[in-house]
């Protein structure tokens, strides 16, 4: 039929109405939580030098720079590769360095939009995916309230977004993890290597990590004592409380978060003190998090983020740290359908449909749905000439909730439920309300 | 200072933090305009197959396709061209022949978001801007209230953008023109050059006009027949009157739509018949629309779009006609901002800071902001430990129109107004209110 392939290239994915409608409504709680907390969204481009990109450690091989379909060199005339973003934070870095006297500090943003990288395409994992972050910049200090503020964010998210899902907000210092790595008498060119192999603890499993461990050459004792420690459990105090008796000052940081928790009266059951949690990336320097969904642990963090002590050395020769979340939103989407932990109806954007008996009473129609449309509700007319029972069919297909039928009689239906009720021009909002 | 060229690639934009919360509020207007008509969101991926883009008529020397950074054959197993959307239209095609039977016809969608053209970059032109459209698709047929609907959109949308600015929606339809050039005689051939020239009226004038149309090869009589028809003047009825005398049938869908607005109780002022308005895409075949703001026509049109009989014709074989208009966001911005008709103020998206008095009220600080921000008003609390005037600063420079100060006493202030009102943590959310 179709004389082209239509189909999405690999690796790049869209989604049906019924799921995009879920992903749009995600996207509108993420945004909104963001700016109640004043993260105001800042989007910036997609492109930007690609010299930029390598010079804070993207892989060269995942970057996507653009060419043109048919070069014409009188177009071209800067040479320098553009390329695409693979994160939010290269682009903050850049946006700080080129906006810094623009900007209010501790300088606060939000970025949700896409991000692209080059991987090998693989069930669930995207060329093009939807990152949201925030960050929070200081210049020169930047207090540790900021890393429990995170913390406050990733509940009040996760409480609109899943209601019905329990989840917990991991935390830990790098510093700890550090702290002990130098007791233990390993070296700062061996830590990337030794918190990689930590960070996949809850993932592969005690033995297996204490093996990766030996394989990097720590003594069988030394990756016990790592082990050992990682494990501690307890309440998040007798956690604390053990990490201080073992460390000293580097348990100070998280100590100072945890209270900060306390006092933003975040439930003491939705974050938890895990030393064992590293964070992958290696410009996190302090405090950092994971979270995850009760049940579900197999998905991996649904939210993370961290402390790094400087943003954007290699742009400007400001001292600026900060702490920052994000949300990989694509994939955690994918997997939420997928595995039908979400199951999305409706596709439509429209709480109500305004249907009609005919054509004669489409002018009355119009002023109804106007009316509907004034009070703040979402609704559509259906506009086109077909018999009532199509329009009605058509409604329900779109999963639109409550239908207005204007005739010589006006009816508010909830096609759910199959309630009808009677109202006239001026009750019909009311109508509407009572129904829903 | 910097070590690295920090600025952003020629031909791609940022805002400031200011510019930027302006736009954010304008996206957010355009989406929820768009839904409340029943125009959900449907995001598409950036990138699609190079191929469909020149299938559907993109111009190959500004599409921009992706290449990587460095290449590994083993990663690209595919190896046809990946290419950036330059529009929303093509995307639009592809998702419905790709989602054809998860659809319900009518489908009605939006798309706000970037798009990439690499046309040579001069001030005001973007090589990534984002385009804010609507479509609705028909199966087979689709009314003509569809048309109307369109401009009840745009004149929503620009009440709400821009509540003192006043603006018009020209309408006519291409049948109307190319009936005309039928009369005279223009082929088919002709039709594209003529409507290209006559589509200029405005931003040239009368005499270029018909010296243009000249050069085309019309004689002097044709040439001055298409201007006078095209200029044709006087109230939507008088225009639609001379119209239909003059050309019969082609006159009647713009007849109907004309009809269908005044069924919607649009304001007369708001739209209005204009026989020249014909809209440089050859894709469009039947009503076509422009926005002009008043007082700035040289800005050109702010909101365009028509009617097209084919959306999908090279990837299926139905038959799919639509109507749809679009908004260039970056240009129209950019241009608001540049001849500043548009001047913003506010950097951040709260609406309330809450400061302290010292470090010991911040306990109380961040219940009270907590307090706040579950009433749903955007909220930040300054948790730095600075001075009180120093916070103080900081909530002006962003542009946040209240503070909280929180001491021995709860004080909330209108920075601009110098009001102040004491208040309790219970009271304090009223007292937020009452002084705003």
């Amino acid at each position: 039929m179709a004389k082209f392939n239509v189909s999405t290239p690999s690796g790049f994915v869209e989604f049906t109405p019924t799921q995009e409608r879920e992903r749009q409504r995600w996207i509108g709680v993420i945004k909104s939580v963001f700016e109640r907390h004043g993260f105001p969204q800042i989007d910036t481009p997609l492109v930007e030098r690609a010299e930029n990109f390598t010079a804070k450690g993207g892989n060269p091989k995942e970057i996507y720079v653009l060419d043109r379909l048919l070069r014409e060199d009188a177009i071209d005339q800067d040479k320098d590769q553009r390329a695409i973003r693979f994160d939010h934070t290269v682009p903050l870095a850049l946006y700080v360095a080129r906006h810094f006297n623009d900007l209010t500090f501790p300088f606060r943003r939000s970025a949700i939009g896409p991000v692209m990288r080059g991987e090998r395409a693989q069930k669930g994992r995207f060329r093009q995916f939807d990152q949201c972050d925030i960050d929070v910049i200081g210049n020169g200090s930047l207090s540790l309230r900021n890393d429990a503020q995170m913390v406050a964010i990733i509940v009040e998210l996760f409480e609109e977004l899943m209601p019905d899902q329990k989840f917990v907000v991991k935390i830990n210092n790098r510093k700890i993890l550090t702290g002990l790595f130098d007791q233990l008498g390993i070296t700062n060119d061996e830590w990337k290597n030794v918190l990689g192999v930590v960070d996949d603890l809850e993932k592969i499993g005690h033995e297996k990590v204490q093996k990766g461990l030996e394989e990097l050459g720590l003594s069988k004792e030394v990756s016990e004592k790592i082990l050992a420690f990682t494990e501690i459990a307890g309440t998040n105090d007798e956690i604390l409380k053990k990490a201080a008796e073992l460390l000293g000052e580097p348990a100070g940081e998280l100590q100072e978060v945890v209270k900060t928790l306390r006092e933003m009266n975040i439930d003491e059951s939705l974050f938890q003190v895990d030393l064992s949690i590293a964070r992958g990336l290696d410009y996190y320097t302090g405090t950092v998090y994971e979270t995850n969904l009760i049940g579900y642990e197999g998905l991996g963090s649904v939210c993370s983020g961290g402390r790094y002590d400087d943003l954007a050395n290699v742009f400007t020769n400001k001292d600026l740290p900060g702490v920052g979340i994000s949300i990989g939103l694509t994939r955690l989407l994918w997997q939420l359908f997928d595995a039908e932990i979400i199951k999305p109806t409706q596709a439509s954007s429209s709480d109500v449909i305004v249907l009609t008996r005919g054509e004669e009473y489409m002018k009355d129609a119009l002023e109804i749905g106007a009316l509907i449309r004034k009070e703040g509700i979402a609704v559509e007319n259906y506009l086109e000439n077909k018999k009532t029972d199509k329009q009605i069919d058509h409604a329900r297909k779109k999963g639109i909730p409550i239908g207005v039928i204007v005739g010589k009689d006006i009816m508010v239906e909830n096609f759910e439920r199959k309630e009808q009720k009677e109202a006239s021009k001026e009750s019909v909002v009311q109508a509407i309300k009572s129904i829903s």
